[in-house]
């Protein structure tokens, strides 16, 4: 019985990808037993309610073994018709080529980039850890989390870091099932990787265990069992496959992304024994589903669903605020306005601020990598997050910023949890893939990034961003905000704490910066507005964001001296301004008035949208005093009047 | 007298922090017997000629030890004198924060960005394994590979990812000095880390060499002997040391990033027995280095000078070749253009174009990370680069996009290689990081990037780039070409491989792409051209680059019936058009005419420089057949005289 429903789940996936005319075959055909043995014998989720918080998550990190995935979904009573999969990789269809959680039921996460998958699973299973200890009289949170992945994920760099991360951290209800079929796209892995993974896992404190026949179901069920039996480690599940197995070309890496197309396809069925119908499920098949993962899963379901009436009221609300994800409106409303004048660096008021929130609400959870005493990240009344204590809060990620933008992945993915991570801004390039995924995904994770432009001085060019606003402000669905002082950076708090489908990048300065009389902590939502107006004619606009709007403001007051009126506009955040209408655009940057200087301590790149001329940097940065280098690459007043004069 | 000379050297590294207040006296204290014992005992490099090919390299992973690298540079001769020590992390210096291989004499690699100085050394290694087995009868180019890392290069990803790769080819040359202080930033390093590292290197194929006491300067040269002398496997050693030793903050993560200052560093000259006097050097100690790494490395060169004397003229030219690096015209010369109307995708162009370089000269070397068959990397008439056959020239990096760009960097860093890399464009943000270093040191390596927009298809979202475009142009000194055409191709290869301070990220389509009538292998190097001009009147301009050229160009032919004419300009690199005298950029996009309209599959973002409407994409894309998802994003004609009409 398992065989057959093994073999429809490899024939059903071998259709949709013949249909399509596109995906991938051979890890289909390899790792069916891997996912009909999980799923008929250990996960537990459910279709009657697939966002049930306390389900078993399953994340297929190799992502693209999703014709699989959507088959064996099918079977477990998700919303995917036999329709769906006949659309598989088709425009708008609920099957896409990689696994999309925004679109399709039962997907927990987004996956196709190798190595993330592990990662956000790594994130998922620390969630689960900290829930559980965070609410301890809330018996409805703990679950375990499975991966699937194959032999290119792990050599991914992020996989190994969230390892690492995994290992430290004891995450024994993390089973990661290795599909370890020995071939990549390119050919045999031993061209690439020689590596001995079992030794390489244990080095990283993670129980491995070995299933030598990825064909023998027996023996990949008690690795499961064996690996949730297990107390103090995650386990690694290493299964020897075979790329497209059954197929003829089965064991070369010519099966890993092409169609087998009708000829082979028919030749599969008939070595697997099945009738030669296109997308065919025997009813017994349907049944067995029936009787095992969707039966194991509504009984639990059920189980859930009392044990949550009989909790106290004061646990149910507990419950309804994990479900609910909001941070109450009062504990926003009791944040003061910081007087005009007040002066301090932005990472020092972001991290009183994210101190004040973690102080009042259990919902925040994150860290830094190895940054938490320069990105002020760290929680002032709470502890480390550690095995010992996965009620504790500060995450200490090491250096290890890709792992740790994904396990905030995770967590958003999990549910219950308002994530954030902090790192020094540059180095957005090491994780900048993974807030593509959030973004994909719509995780309103934050990320706290400070040292954001050449002030940061002395650490020089490797340390100071120049073309890293860019490349955050060109991400869809990415709100990135730049503040120009301690009420914008209130603003962004606001922003980036309520927002439930869009990640904020929150760039932070290094160095004091004086907040100024008009700062708006309430206009930050509107992502321009004019911090200082002209005054009688409006001879020209300064745009600045950051530090740059007191330069600008400055600038404004010596142009007055040479009877020049401008406007300076503060415009933290380029996303909330084009959400605007066309008449709040029209009353910040009048199309009347071309003469517009963008002034900004990075690239010039995407700035000829709002301005005309620029005063950037084109070029790397500098090593020296931030004085100094602020002076060199000229962001002083005078420039700004010689510019706005050559403009006039 | 070794011990004088380490405390020489911590002194001095403390003078220079203090007198900047600012750098690391953590790892500087600790690591000074480290590198006191490899440049003493080991290295054999010289200042008479510090780019000497067959020098020994040496990469500080950990770039933050910069005020100690520069104390030792100048003991070792290079023109670091003692005023720029005094001059530590000023503006403009030679010593700059984090070591700038353009800046420095006797840098051979910018570090700071931690993890890639691992990775980057790997690529030296290869590089050096390459080249002696490429030109077998050249004695002249054999040396070791050393590296100073810490712990926090060895959590991030890259950094393992390289490893790896390093275990599977062998490279017994390789050696990393780990200063292992157990201290990161935030604190001891088992906050964020407790993993076995002698197990998880050695099942990474590595030698691990333990050296309890990092202040053992024997233990350390016996470690750094027997590395030496393995011939199947790199070699780590694993060096146990106090971070800030001597100071009163030793074994504490406060000494890591903050100057001792006066009082403190008086009491650490007292604890280490050496006078109170700012920048301090005894005679014995120049001597002392005079005599051993001065002495040995002018032998040495002096040796290998003799060596060259002696070779035949044959090798002579051989050599010159080498270090010279460069094509020779002929070779350029002779690739044709491909006639008008010819189909295929420019990957695979670029396949052939890649093919004939390498087939015509030994100097090209490079890879990609498993996808050669999908982004036509492979070379035809060469074996793999392997353990087994250095001299092989596909390298397969695995799926390991970051290491990959890190080893290409150091083929560049070493000399004797063009390097080259292929990746699919959208997983550009693993190794972005990587590629800033590239363009940072000048160094001109060269991305070949295919599946270049939504036109990817079937793989969807997670595979279409979108925003990769913008990340990639924002990049100072970074050339991004798009091409429209076979020709075009042709002009990207010949920009790329006669570079020689800039990267060049090519990027390539999946799809065919017709020649077009007035494409130009020539003008490529203008950055943009005319490929179909007004006929009479211009009453708009059309921009595009890559297959949208061909778009722009039958929307022109459309536009004709509506009485309205237009130029099409094909614009594959910004970089280079920026490049080009104001008169030149006034005849392509001529100031009276701002009805212009740029068309790319990709995000709008940094576009407005040079149009005011844009046809792009400001979402993700869609899973699907090619022809829909391009539908979807209304790329047609339609759409562009729609546009174009709306602008009029």
């Amino acid at each position: 019985m398992d065989n057959l429903c093994i073999n429809t789940l490899r024939c059903l996936a071998m259709d949709a990808i013949d249909k399509a005319n596109s995906g991938h075959p051979g890890m289909a055909l390899g790792s069916a037993p891997i996912l009909h043995t999980l799923f008929t014998r250990h996960m537990i989720s459910t279709p009657v309610d697939s966002k049930w918080i306390q389900r078993d998550r399953f994340v297929l990190s190799s992502g693209h073994v999703s014709a699989l995935y959507y088959s064996l979904l099918h079977l477990c009573g998700y919303h995917i018709s036999l329709e769906d999969l006949k659309n598989f990789r088709q425009l708008n269809s609920l099957t896409p080529g990689h696994p999309e959680a925004t679109l399709t039921d039962g997907v927990d996460v987004s996956t196709g980039p190798l190595g993330q998958g592990v990662a956000t699973a790594v994130g998922i299973a620390m969630a689960e850890r900290h829930l559980v200890a965070t609410y301890p009289n809330l018996d409805v949170l703990s679950h375990y989390t499975y991966v699937l992945c194959g032999d290119g994920d792990l050599e991914e760099g992020v996989a190994m870091e969230a390892m690492s991360l995994a290992g430290l951290y004891k995450l024994n209800k993390l089973i990661i099932c290795y599909d370890n079929n020995d071939v990549t796209l390119d050919g045999p892995l031993a061209q690439s990787n020689v590596e001995n993974m079992k030794m390489k896992a244990e080095s990283m404190n993670w129980n491995v265990i070995e299933v030598k026949d990825g064909n023998d179901i027996n023996a990949i069920d008690a690795a499961i069992i064996a690996a949730k039996k297990q107390a103090e480690k995650p386990t690694l599940i290493i299964c020897k496959t075979i790329i497209g197995y059954g197929s003829e070309q089965q064991g070369t890496c010519a099966v890993h992304g092409a169609p087998l197309k009708k000829e082979k396809t028919a030749k599969l069925k008939e070595f697997l024994k099945m009738p030669a119908k296109d997308f065919y499920i025997p009813e017994e098949v349907k049944k067995f589903y029936q009787n095992t993962y969707i039966a194991r899963g509504t009984q639990a379901y059920l189980n859930y669903q009392n044990k949550v009436k009989s909790l106290s009221e004061k646990q149910q609300k507990q419950l309804q605020m994990i479900l609910k994800n909001e941070i109450p409106m009062e504990i926003f409303e009791k944040v003061a306005a910081y007087p005009s004048g007040y002066s301090n660096s932005t990472r020092n008021v972001s991290g009183e601020l994210l101190n004040y929130y973690c102080d009042h609400s259990s919902l925040l959870f994150g860290g830094s990598a190895d940054v938490a005493k320069s990105v002020m990240t760290g929680l002032k009344n709470h502890d480390d997050f550690t095995c010992q204590n996965y009620a504790g809060r500060n995450i200490n990620f090491g250096i290890r910023e890709f792992a740790m933008a994904c396990i905030c992945n995770g967590f958003a993915c999990h549910g219950g949890i308002k994530p954030y991570c902090g790192s020094f801004m540059v180095f957005v390039d090491y994780f900048k893939a993974a807030i593509r995924m959030a973004a994909l995904m719509e995780l309103p994770v934050i990320y706290l990034m400070s040292h954001d432009s050449i002030a940061v001085g002395e650490d020089g060019p490797t340390h100071q961003p120049i073309e890293q606003l860019s490349t955050l402000r060109a991400i869809p669905n990415l709100n990135t905000l730049r503040v120009a002082d301690a009420n914008e950076t209130i603003g962004a708090y606001q922003i980036a704490l309520q927002s439930k489908k869009t990640p904020t990048a929150i760039i932070l300065s290094r160095q004091n910066l004086t907040t100024l009389p008009n700062s708006s902590s309430e206009k930050v939502a509107l992502g321009a507005y004019i911090i200082a107006k002209e005054e009688e004619k409006l001879d020209a606009i300064l745009i600045a964001t950051g530090s740059e709007v007191e330069l600008a403001y400055k600038a404004k007051l010596a142009l007055k001296s040479y009877g020049i009126d401008v406007r300076v506009v503060s415009m933290p955040s380029w996303y909330l301004f084009e959400k605007q209408s066309d008449a709040y655009k029209e009353s910040i940057l009048p199309a009347h008035c071309q003469k517009r200087l963008s002034i900004e301590m990075a690239s010039e790149f995407g700035w000829h949208k709002y301005a005309n001329q620029t005063l950037s940097i084109q070029e790397f940065g500098r090593s020296g005093k931030a004085s100094d280098v602020i002076e060199f690459f000229k962001f002083n007043v005078d420039t700004i009047i010689e510019k706005v004069k050559n403009m006039l």
